[in-house]
């Protein structure tokens, strides 16, 4: 399978994911900007927005929304996150396989935001994912209330 | 008024609008990262992720989804687009009524993407409204047929 996220969907490559449903997963990014960077992705392959049913943008964005509510009461203790698509290799995506980045940001971390587009690494991937899926649970049952 | 994407709403600060309907805006960025950086903006004030209704964000995204289209078939022949929100300061947020940006890209801009992050202006905006607003019409009739 030449597609590392329909790879990833098919249970045939290893990821650690945060948040699964019928149509879209959601795992951490192999070489995060920040600690939690999340990459959504829905389970039926297409390439960017060119080609993504708007139905599907949607659900995707929803999606994004709640780990970018559950990043600010993880203990990540994240202050906001940055959303973004990049629609085309002149946008630097580099997974032809479209996907929303959910990247939580800390004040302050100006700098190692820079730094960490060099660097992108995370010394506690396990850990990072068990405190985001904790704080999705609580968005989620606020939600139903 | 002390919003000023409220004050645009309402008429009372001038902008270059791409696209309107009931719930939203979208006009073009004052210092834009590239030709064509558009804005999309819910008519009804909320701040960030945290207080938008996931109805108003899917509306917002379906419509940078489709200027993002528009961008790639206009005059300003992007080969991609960013889509991004910052949400909360800590995500560069500046403007606090939330908002998606569309930042139209081309093949090999990489250096004059960065140079727009710090120069950040268009020599002419009204012709980058006209290119973006013809092509989404073009975008609309080809989704109704
Ligand atoms: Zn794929
Ligand atoms: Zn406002």
């Amino acid at each position: 399978m030449s597609c590392v996220f329909c790879a990833i969907v098919a249970g045939e490559a290893p990821a650690i994911t945060i948040f699964e449903d019928d149509d879209c997963l959601a795992i951490l990014d192999i070489r995060p900007f920040t600690r939690g960077h999340t990459l959504v992705i829905p389970k039926v392959h297409t390439v960017d927005l060119t080609d993504t049913p708007v139905e599907t943008l949607g659900r995707m964005t929803a999606i994004g929304q709640r780990i970018a509510k559950a990043a600010r009461l993880s203990g990540l203790h994240a202050d906001g996150n940055n959303i973004a698509i990049n629609d085309g290799k002149a946008a630097f995506q580099t997974v032809f396989h479209i996907h929303l980045h959910v990247v939580p940001r800390r004040d302050g971390d100006k700098l190692s935001f820079a730094k960490g587009m060099l660097v992108r690494r995370d010394g506690d991937r396990e850990e990072t994912g068990r405190l985001l899926r904790e704080a999705l649970a609580h968005v989620d049952a606020a939600e139903k209330d």
